[in-house]
């Protein structure tokens, strides 16, 4: 069977002449879909997907789902659940994903979120729109805290990286343990949460969905953490029970909670959540294409994958 | 004539303790006033001062002016510009402040405002407190900025460090040249502002207040800034003529901007940059001794420089 590639991720003239150089007298469709990036895009004409054994980019699992030609999908996100699921993609399609590419923007995001509880700049931004200037007291600072990281992926030790340059002492939980990395004093794995939640003064999530992450901050586990910490969610909404947040947060446990993933998206207008002072929402905004060079690093991702595929080798970000 | 001792710290036992130790034999009157840092503090008994040849703290000028026996003043504050107004002090007394105490606060700080800005946490706030779920589109990062710190002291150079860590390109200004210290990739005199205004993404001014300062980011250097860039003021609130920001800002040509000193302060109540929405407000906390460590920063300070002055020797943080 001649190959046929449906790629929608938005490209410069020289990144589409870059991927036609690399397929020479395959066809390849260019139907540029991707304007926020991380999300299933809709296929205006769904046409343009018939006949496609690769498709670079999300588009809905409905196109997909039924396609009998498709044989590799390479996402523009890091997360692949909605493809993980049963019937999402045919049996035997190879799935590949562009993890990698959102680190340094999801971790910036988080990094930048922690700070602004850590000085309470939310507590003052609150402050300046009703025209107050008051003390808030007491902040929080990195080289006095332990920050641990749920889920030391790309992201999450991108976030330690950044947390150690400012003199954080770093501890990453992961499923299965290695050498630290770069930026992280430690790692272990996740079955030593429990122990841990008690200890540091920062717990950042950035952990993929998966059947063993849901609500894997229930509210024990929310109750477990140190008081006065600060809790981060930058990997997926399902990580953390909202009623479970919701009351440890009026329960005053936590100095603060910063979320740029809920359950469901977007927050429910009746969340209590939403009025919480010391939670810092974002609406899912942390990666995207939100920061400079996230577009490029996926798109890098995608042409390189493209040739090892063309050329028979393993693909890189293999996730089935 | 002997000496007498007015120490107006608040102290650990164990640190009344070394000073008694460094000083046996001198009148120690410890009377612990300072209860934020950084600013003058009223002394409730103006006897407690009389006879004093040395004051560790910062007491009112009115208190200090007029004394025969005042030699020398070691202020808890980094900025000393109330004590170098004529008159302030008696002739021929010596004046050291605490700088160095307050850089890991003060940078911490703006690197957490700008930081907040950047990802326009503040604008997510507000839509936070609206219960409206938006994305408000790009954000700036740090490792395609060009961090512009005017004033490369204790604290611009913290600040820079922590930028220089993230990725960012950071250049200083400050009076004279020097090799750049750790954490600075450039160091230029300060007349080259004009030149530097318009190529930094990040302007972060960590001035003291002295005449050359005040105003020094007046209307026509805030227009120099390069389209979208960052303002910061962790310094004294007389470095931005405050007219011409509010102007720049009505004009969309900043990204932002975050005060934590303001001119006048408190910001007035009839003041339009409470409500410009791209200005990130703190009321002056950035130091004080709202962060761990900083009292014992200033403590150990006082505790050498006495021990300096006991023994005859020059004293650090000489500023007068």
């Amino acid at each position: 069977m001649s190959e046929c590639i449906l790629n929608a991720l938005p490209l410069t003239d020289g990144e589409r002449a870059q991927f036609l150089a690399a397929a020479p007298g395959v066809e390849q469709r260019f139907v540029p879909l991707m304007d926020d990036g991380g999300l299933v895009a809709p296929l205006p004409d769904p046409a343009a997907a018939e006949g496609a054994t690769v498709v670079l980019g999300c588009l809905p699992p409905a196109v997909l789902s039924a396609s009998p030609t498709l044989k590799w999908l390479q996402t523009w996100s890091a997360g692949v659940d909605v493809y993980l699921k049963p019937g999402a993609l045919p049996d035997g399609v190879m799935l590949t994903s562009a993890v990698g590419a959102y680190g340094p923007s999801v971790a910036e995001h988080m990094f930048a979120a922690m700070l602004t509880l850590m000085k309470r700049l939310h507590r003052y931004r609150d402050d300046q729109l009703a025209h107050r200037w008051g003390d808030l007291g007491q902040v929080k600072d990195l080289p006095s805290s332990v920050v641990l990281v749920v889920g030391a992926g790309d992201i999450g030790t991108s976030f330690a990286r950044m947390c150690h340059a400012l003199g954080a002492r770093t501890v990453g939980l992961k499923r299965t343990v290695c050498p630290p990395p770069d930026g992280l004093d430690e790692v272990h794995t996740l079955d030593e949460l429990d122990a841990w939640l008690p200890r540091a003064e920062v717990v950042a999530l950035a952990l993929p969905q998966a059947p063993e992450t849901v609500h894997i901050m229930d509210r024990r586990r929310l109750f477990l953490m140190k008081k006065g910490s600060i809790l981060l969610n930058g990997g997926r909404g399902s990580a953390i029970d909202p009623e479970g947040l919701n009351e440890v947060l009026s329960a005053g446990r936590l100095w603060g909670a910063a979320l740029d993933v809920t359950e469901p998206e977007p927050l429910p207008a009746d969340s209590p959540l939403w009025d919480q002072p010391d939670l810092l929402l974002t609406p899912h905004v942390a990666g995207g294409l939100h920061m400079e060079g996230t577009r490029e690093q996926i798109v890098a991702i995608a042409l390189e994958n493209l040739k090892r595929y063309l050329a028979g080798e393993p693909l890189k970000n293999r996730m089935k």
